[in-house]
This record gives C-alpha cells, sequence and structure tokens, in this order.
C-alpha cells in the first residue's frame, strides 16, 4: 500500500480520513493538525507562555514536543502524585524526555502539600482516587501557571478522552458540563487560567503512532487507579462504533463543538455558578472554601 | 428467588429496577406502567378511539392487548407490505390473534395503491426499503386514521427502539429530529393524527417476556430487509452499556424526556417547517408534493 502523497509505503492507515500515509506524511499530518487546531479556536499564539501538564504519557509529551516543534513557547510541569513505582517510573520518562528535547519541564511533588500520595488522600477520605486526584491536579496546574506567569494551561486530552467525556455526559444529560465541554476553556477569572487541548482531534492510535514514529519513550503502562474505570469501558463502545463506521467519533465531537454544545450553553448561561474566592487560599471557586483547601484541611485534621 | 411481592417464585429479574417477580405481578407489573405512561405523557382517554399500527410482531400485538385489557377503545391495521412469506406469516399471525382476542383488526394491502410489494417498490426507486416501508407506512396509518375518525395512533415502538434512534440522533446531532422524539406527538394540523407510543418505556426484554406468558403469539423472525439495520447494531451497543449499569438506557431516555429535549425544541421552534396540503392528495406535507405521493408517481411513471 502506497502513501496518497508520495512513492514511499504507507506505515498507517487512517480510515477516518480515508488515508494511507508513510512515515514523513503522517508526521506531518498530525502537526498540521495539530497547528489547525490551535488557529481555529483560538487556543494560544506564539508570544503567550504554554505550560503543559505533563503525565509521562504518550499525549501529553507529544503536546510538548509538537509545540515545542511548531516554535510555542512552552515549559511542562509534572506532578508526582505519589503513586508509588508508577509514579516514578512516570517521572523518569519525563526526566528523560526534557533533557532529550531540551523542554523546561518542573516537578512539582504533591507530598509538598499533603504530605503523602494521591492513593493516601483517597484512602483517608474513603473517595475514589480519580477524582480525588482530579481536583488537585487541575488546582496545581492552575496555582502554578497563575503564580508563574503563563497565560495558558495545555493538556494532552486525545480525541478519545474527549468523545468518552462527551459520552458519558449525554448518556445522563449532564447540561452543565455539557456546556463547559470544549477545546478552548476561555479564562473566566483573573486568577483563573485559560485551558486548551490542542491534540482534541487526534485519535489515541494516531497519538500512539505519532509516539512510537517520533521515537518518544512515553510510560506505557496505565495509572494503576484507573482500573475499571469507566471511561475506559466507553472507549471501548466506542471504538466499536468507530469500527463499523469510520470517522464517527470526529463527526460526533466535531458537530457537538460546531453545533451540538451551544444548546446547552445558552440554556445555562443565565445559571453559571458565580465564581468567588476561596476563603482560605484566595483562588476562585464556586464554594466558601474551595474543593482543594477543603481536601487538604482534612488530611491536616486525620493527621491531627 | 422469590417475587417481590409474594411468595411465589420469581419467573424475571428486572436489574434496571431491581426488581425480581412472579408471573403475577411481572403481569401487573407491565400493565401498570402502560397505564402509567399514558396517563403521565397525557397520550389518549378511554373517549377516544384509538388506532394500531399492527405489524405481527410481540411489541404492536402486546400494546393492543394491553390497551384493549385497560379498556381502552382501540382497533388495529395490519399493513400488507408484500415481502413474500414473511409478510403471509405476520399477517396469518394477526388474524389469529384478532380472532382469539376479538379485537377487530382492518387488513391494507399496498398493492392497492402501488401494485407491488415493499421490496420491489424499493428495488426500482434504487432506495432502501426501510425508508421507503417507513414514509409509506406513516402515510397509510394517518391517512386510515383520519378517514376512519380515529384520534390517535398507537405504535408498539418499546423502549429499545426509542433509545437506539436517540442515540443515532445525538451520535450526528440531529437537532430536528431530537426536537421531535417524544413519547406523544401532538396533532399539528387538521389531517395529522397525533401518534403515541403506550410501550415507550418497556424494554425488548420486557416486552418478550410479557407476550410469552400472556401467550400471546407473535412473529419472531426479523423483516428481512432489516438485515444489518444500523438500528440493530446500536441496539447491540446499548446492551452492553445497560449489562454493566443496569438503567442507563431508561434513564437516558427519560432524562432526554424530561430535560435533555427541550435545548433543541427551543432552538428549532421558529424554524420549524411549515405544514401544507400535498398538491396531489392534500394530507399536509413540508413539500409541494408529499413524498407518498411523489413514490406513487414514480412508480406509475416506471410502469408505465
Amino acid at each position: 500500500m502506497k502513501c496518497k502523497f508520495c512513492d514511499n509505503n504507507a506505515v498507517i492507515e487512517l480510515r477516518a480520513y480515508n488515508l494511507k500515509l508513510c512515515d514523513e506524511h503522517f508526521i506531518s499530518f498530525i502537526e498540521n493538525r495539530v497547528e489547525k487546531t490551535i488557529r481555529k479556536y483560538k487556543l494560544f499564539n506564539r508570544e503567550e507562555k504554554i505550560l503543559i501538564g505533563i503525565s509521562g504519557g504518550k499525549d501529553s509529551l507529544n503536546t510538548a514536543y509538537i509545540l515545542n516543534k511548531l516554535q510555542y513557547n512552552v515549559e511542562g510541569i509534572y506532578i508526582d502524585l505519589g503513586i508509588g513505582e508508577y509514579s516514578e517510573r512516570s517521572k523518569g520518562k519525563v526526566l528523560n524526555f526534557s533533557e532529550k528535547t531540551g523542554i523546561k519541564i518542573h516537578i512539582y511533588n504533591i507530598k509538598e502539600d499533603f504530605g503523602m500520595g494521591i492513593t493516601e488522600i483517597a484512602r483517608i477520605l474513603h473517595r475514589k482516587p480519580c477524582s480525588v486526584c482530579g481536583v488537585i491536579k487541575r488546582y496545581i496546574l492552575n496555582r502554578f501557571a497563575y503564580e508563574h506567569g503563563f497565560s495558558v494551561i495545555a493538556t494532552g486530552h486525545n480525541l478519545d478522552d474527549e468523545v468518552a467525556t462527551l459520552f458519558s455526559n449525554v448518556l445522563s444529560w449532564q447540561e452543565g458540563y455539557l456546556a463547559r465541554q470544549n477545546i478552548l476553556l476561555p479564562q473566566r477569572d483573573e486568577k483563573l487560567v485559560k485551558k486548551a487541548k490542542p491534540l482534541a482531534l487526534i485519535s489515541e492510535r494516531e497519538s500512539a503512532a505519532y509516539a512510537l514514529l517520533r521515537g518518544i519513550d512515553y510510560i506505557k503502562e496505565e495509572c494503576p487507579n484507573a482500573h475499571g474505570a469507566t471511561s475506559k469501558f466507553y472507549k471501548h463502545i466506542l471504538n466499536q462504533i468507530e469500527e463499523r463506521a469510520p470517522s464517527t467519533k470526529l463527526r460526533f465531537y466535531l458537530e457537538f463543538i460546531r453545533r451540538g454544545r451551544r444548546f446547552f450553553e445558552q440554556d445555562t448561561k443565565e445559571g453559571e455558578t458565580q465564581l468567588k474566592p476561596c476563603e482560605v487560599c484566595g483562588f476562585p471557586t464556586t464554594r466558601k472554601v474551595c474543593q482543594y483547601c477543603t481536601i487538604k484541611k482534612e488530611i491536616q485534621k486525620r493527621r491531627g
């Protein structure tokens, strides 16, 4: 099988686009698509300081690699969540990546804030690790970006992540979540840095192939806390649909972004929950004390 | 395993409701649920003349059986689509059901209108049988109901049918279809009889069990034209989700009816396509000549 654009052999078939590509044309396809996403959805420009949340997985490392290659002004932050060996191995990949590419990556250990890792925090609070982890990561990313003068946070969410979230929100008609899901989450408050997902139109499979072809060494095992997650199940379901009708995932998501979203947005505009400063840390929240400070206080109390 | 409501053995487990029921309590559960659906969504009352579209399958025969038992004023219509042996066997089941229950069922043969069956019509027009079939059945049901003084058409659509349609419409964000999907489709024009789906909250499995326990003999084979239909594939997908999280189908549909629908409804209200009389038959349509008359004219032309 030949590449669509040259005489070389194709290394990948993208059924969603009806394209067969050689390694070089696949790489430019992905990089062009990311550049187009950035422009079309006005994610950021080359003057802005971009902070990338880096986990050590393929998507976040690809994000850093591609944005850097496209000459955006990027730095990364690796948040060490203290999930035993898994966190150690992830950090190793990140440090190695930073050294190879010259991209500056900050290391932030949540033990500085909590004196323990996420698994223990979740156990103490009798909460699911993924929900506590989400709160803490979002908070640290935002605070770090704000305090270090970054105007935007970029994350590695890929198309499959986005579609699984959308699917879940639609199944339960979560209008609030549906109104807020987007490729760009604009700055709603001086202390709330805008968020962008430059890989939102790149599928999991495309992202894995890109990392492979670029020789990006990422952590392949999944977080031990994510075992049995509903999002994984939805991805499996959505892949069956994609298998039968290629490009369904992309169309479902893009039509949502283009048309579907606005239905929910209109309805929730007035009722949008008002942000005010957290009484403890001063960062914007819809509560009196933000979730992060609530978790921190609770943990301090339990530890005596 | 015991019935939730008596000492008899349970014959069925309804995981969506966390209920195990004996045959008698299952039967009353289904009949009560249909009665509640009729009242809650104001489908019709006992003074109205109800026409039931009968295919010979479990859902339409159950609809006739249950509404008759609940003392609604019902008659049925079987539309003979001329799909070879399949139509013959279906008609046999319907006539047998009518004789056993005393429910009057009209027989309408589309050969009277077209001189041929649906498979041949579709072949001549190079269209998919299911789409032509839908147009013709809807038209005949409405015209027959209107001309014979029925104020409502009831169909056997079950929860799985409704959820598969909803799922398909959401995947492509078909706002117009989403705005119009409901348990009751009100009368929009003097010559457009309202439509109701009394079984919309009864799952395929519940419907099959009801027919079995009531000894209703229905046609079990599926229409030969429906082979490989996307709706079947979506039902399979949705059953996997239901298996993992019982009651997801019901909640997805009910939350759509209660909350989800209105988002799309608001948006399309102004733009709702205006109905006007078909220039050929006088029944309401959004076109100059309705789809039914267009098909009929086309067939007449081809036959010379």
